[in-house]
């Protein structure tokens, strides 16, 4: 029998329509008068495929353009040397921002105000003290609506969230909880000025909930922006942010970075914290989302988690494992490439890379095969070795992950929508049926089943070693298609596989979708039904202009290896490219 | 409905008794004839209270005695030095361990043949190449009956499981399979002599099953040598080991070691490998065991500890974490006291302890409690901090981690039963009564219960730093009684609450019950029910001269610090033991 316990007496008895739109007016609200756009602008952008770039850039001044166009690490650069003031950026962020959300709604919560409010502070501090608040002094930095800011709302989507804890209308904590890594990122300096949109359940690869619709691609409207971090890809894509927090639990962070055209690193999931952070179904703790993040910029993932493991998370979150940043195993790999152009350096070890084209279940759509190509001899040009890689089935791994982001029946997510009588989206209607969750006993025999997969994995990657050198990390799809048509995302083995083995993964953005390169391949036979859904749902008119990311995949732990590794193929693919557009 | 799933058609028409027997008595006949014990000689064990010291030491020669004399340390120093060949020491070692099995009965299985074989090739290595073949060259390490070696069966106890893996005939891996520890101590030169015994299910503080009966404590056989790893906790009190391997999921290498007078580590359960090692109901891993160590020495613990990680036992096992043997973190906290006698040394930082008298739900006997006195006397006359440690409740905690032990309704526990038809112990037959297993969504709301518990006891921890110092380390009862009187061990949370936490913890020897020194006591008024059965199982003529442990706990991957603390507290302890002689 299945039960449904209300967290509490619903608190309103208006509609959950009523309620959602209250909200959203309520966070529109929070945008200054000055910086809200016209009927006519914001009729433009709807019928604009592609708002980043120029169409972005026209509602932004000079100053506000040249701010938002530096990267994290020059950023903070600058704020630290007074070219620019903690108060200017946070103010031209929050602009930026709020035109992101007008044309693109991709915002659930804005903390313009507090933004300001802190960055002057932190100018002060700067300013009495000549030295800044911490390596993080004045950089803006979004967070995924699942994060706890005191004095905000954190709704993740759902409306009966509104105005409570997670919905609950404790008074100790409604409004009170701050996230430990929100505390850690304030400890280091950082402003936080929004929260970004996600879907209902997390657990989707585009973003779209009940309460305020869908975040589309900024890049392509055609498309989705992914998800479940889909507010963070879609706002590093205009660039009303450089840097963002998300979660991972099937794709979640490198979704979004690959769909939008941003870089992400999923850390393997307890070596950032998730203390006091809302989520779908916590008590699954066998295969645990993990925190993560997006960024504009390689270099601002690495200032963001070096940061913030500075702080020891460990010692606040004990489900944080006790490893420092070890910039070290990052040198290692970045002293045997040239820092220009990712070349191998001589008389150094290349680095060895395997290429896993497709997992032989669903074929990546053909500007996804280009982008690997792209890859592969870019590296490959770059003097380091690529073998093909082909490890156990991901098909095993994606049927026990998915068991389990399902084992409870959907419980969870029920129980969160009863708070307020909205529905489940019609797109989730077949996974997030409400049903029994599964017996313990079967339960239990996934974990074991899951287990001996990660072994044998793990297995796979000791045997690459037959020229004397084990395989350093893999470059595979993030998707089989570059962005995803609402409503088509058939398959998500690529990622969730590696949730499954909670291996560290970073994602880089290679080249966009092009329909004159990458015409519809009439010649494939798909291997089964999705091969086929997926395979004919690539449309060239449709994708084109869209981004292509590879993720680039290491073992666990290995989050500053992965991270010098997208380094030295993002700087040899830069290379590649140029080269090609030169000859 | 319950439903057993038998995992194959009972390989014999045998009773489980005579299969039982033939077993131990094939492991009887690897003993050889020169070192088996009359009658009278086992008459007269049988009847003998104290079977350590003087007792067992009469069976050995004068230089089986000095080589098995020597700690772990030593004795490698030796074989490198050439003064003891490794084939004596093997052989020293493997009449030490057939004395103790035949007196004690601590043995479930004899590989002396291999052993001695393995020795003479680690002798013609170092003499062909004048090096040892690894830093644990020629060491005897006895390993508990869950390890896999290689043409030798792992039983766990269960009837149903001789001649098979893990109870399955499959011929790909009977007598095959090798565990991943058992393998890196192979390679650093380890020799593997015995497999130790323990109780029916491992789930239990006593050492019983239906393949060998019970094994009592040598220290003093009306009690209990413990459990789980108990046959570990007798063989090393004999001195038929130096250093052994265990496993701990609710206290089980702590206790055996504090109920027969020796040193452990039960580290956080991930940092070494529990890969291909038998278990019980290994698909819940929520609260997972930890694979721990024994000896005789604290030294020991360390050789054996620094050396599996030097082999990264992460890029084998996906599940260890990839953390080094960071001896830095043990040279911190040593520089701070003097090696000879714990005393802090001036200009240094002292340590600052925690001591937990009692959880307040079932108070230690008196030898426990004047133990824990005479720890924090010599600490304090050391120069270090002893502050009061009042956590959140360890009865939460208890209940939280059983629940997950019993979560599976004994399934796993009955299908390795019915292999054979073996019943249930009737100790055990409260706990493990077939069952349904409890229900997913308990399960994993118990999950987020244990989650939270941890935080709080983390946050109390912080807590501690009122004097701007934080706790380094506590000091705990391991059980409310010097070793237990067989079917008298009522109460186990003053160990699974640290497995709830997955902190890592030593044990060290402190003194041993003493009927003047430690009278009943009729004042003391029982909280309830199980304090009173505890307290009033205390009797001190039958305790007199059993060992009192206790147990350092500090936080998780702190196996490091918890080994240089205890080396500090062993060092105070012994000085101010024997300043108390002199007075």
């Amino acid at each position: 029998m299945v039960e449904i316990v209300s967290l509490t007496t619903p608190a309103s008895t208006a509609s959950w329509q009523d309620r959602a739109q209250a909200k959203v007016q309520s966070t529109f609200s929070k945008i200054p008068q000055e910086w809200r756009l016209s009927n006519e602008q914001l009729n433009n952008a709807k019928t604009t495929r592609k708002l980043t770039g120029e169409f972005f850039q026209s509602f932004l001044k000079p100053r506000e353009l040249e701010i938002t166009k530096y990267p994290s690490v020059v950023l903070v650069e600058r704020i630290r040397t007074k070219c620019f003031s903690a108060l200017e950026v946070a103010r031209a962020y929050s602009k930026a921002a709020s035109v992101a959300h007008q044309i693109n709604n991709c915002l659930h919560e804005i903390m313009f105000d507090q933004a300001l409010a802190r960055a002057s502070e932190l100018d002060e501090y700067l300013s009495k003290h000549n030295k800044t608040a911490g390596p993080l002094h004045g950089l803006p930095v979004s967070l995924k609506d699942q994060f706890h800011v005191k004095g905000t709302d954190t709704t993740m989507g759902y409306i009966g969230w509104i105005d409570t804890y997670e919905g609950s209308k404790d008074p100790q904590k409604v409004h009170l909880v701050e996230s430990q890594i929100v505390k850690e990122l304030l400890s280091l300096g950082a402003v936080l000025y929004c929260k970004t949109s996600l879907p209902q359940t997390l657990l989707f690869g585009e973003t779209v909930n009940n309460l305020i619709g869908r975040t589309l691609n900024p890049v392509n409207q055609n498309l989705s922006c992914g998800g479940s971090s889909g507010g963070e890809g879609a706002l590093l894509a205009l660039g009303g942010s450089s840097v963002g927090v998300g979660t991972d639990i099937g794709g979640s962070v490198r979704i979004p970075a690959a769909f939008c055209g941003v870089y992400s690193i999923k850390p393997t999931h307890n070596r950032f914290s998730y203390r006091d952070t809302a989520n779908t179904n916590p008590g699954q703790n066998t295969y645990p989302s993990s925190v993560g993040f997006l960024s504009t910029s390689l270099d601002g993932l690495q200032l963001i988690m070096s940061s913030v493991l500075s702080t020891k998370p460990w010692l606040r979150d004990p489900e944080v494992v006790s490893i420092p940043w070890r910039q070290q195993a990052a040198d290692e790999v970045l002293h045997r490439a040239s820092a220009e152009n990712g070349s191998a350096k001589p008389g150094e070890l290349p680095l060895k890379l395997g290429i896993y084209w497709t997992n032989g279940e669903v074929e990546p759509q053909p500007p996804i095969r280009r982008g690997l190509r792209m890859v592969v001899e870019a590296v490959r040009k770059a003097g380091h070795k690529v073998v093909e890689w082909n490890p156990p089935s991901q098909t095993t791994a994606k049927r026990v992950h998915l068991a389990f982001l399902l084992a409870d029946g959907a419980h969870d997510v029920h129980t969160q929508l009863s708070l307020s009588g909205e529905p489940l989206l019609p797109n989730l209607e077949k996974s997030f049926k409400l049903r029994d969750p599964i017996n313990l006993l079967e339960y239990q025999k996934l974990t074991l089943e899951g287990r001996d997969y990660c072994a044998a994995y793990s297995d796979y990657w000791n045997s690459t070693d037959d020229d004397g050198q084990i395989v350093d990390a893999v470059i595979m799809p993030v998707a089989p298609h570059a962005a995803v048509i609402p409503g088509k995302y058939y398959h998500t083995a690529y990622t969730e596989a590696i949730n499954l083995m909670s291996y560290s993964a970073a994602v880089i953005p290679v080249t966009l979708a092009d329909k004159t390169v990458d015409p519809y391949d009439e010649s494939y036979h798909p291997r089964g039904e999705v091969d086929k859904l997926n395979w004919e749902a690539y449309d060239p008119e449709i994708y084109h202009g869209a981004p292509v990311g590879v993720q680039i995949v290491a073992r666990k732990y290995e989050e500053e290896k992965v991270w010098a590794i997208a380094k030295v193929i993002n700087a040899a693919l830069l290379a590649f490219t140029k080269e090609m557009k030169l000859s």
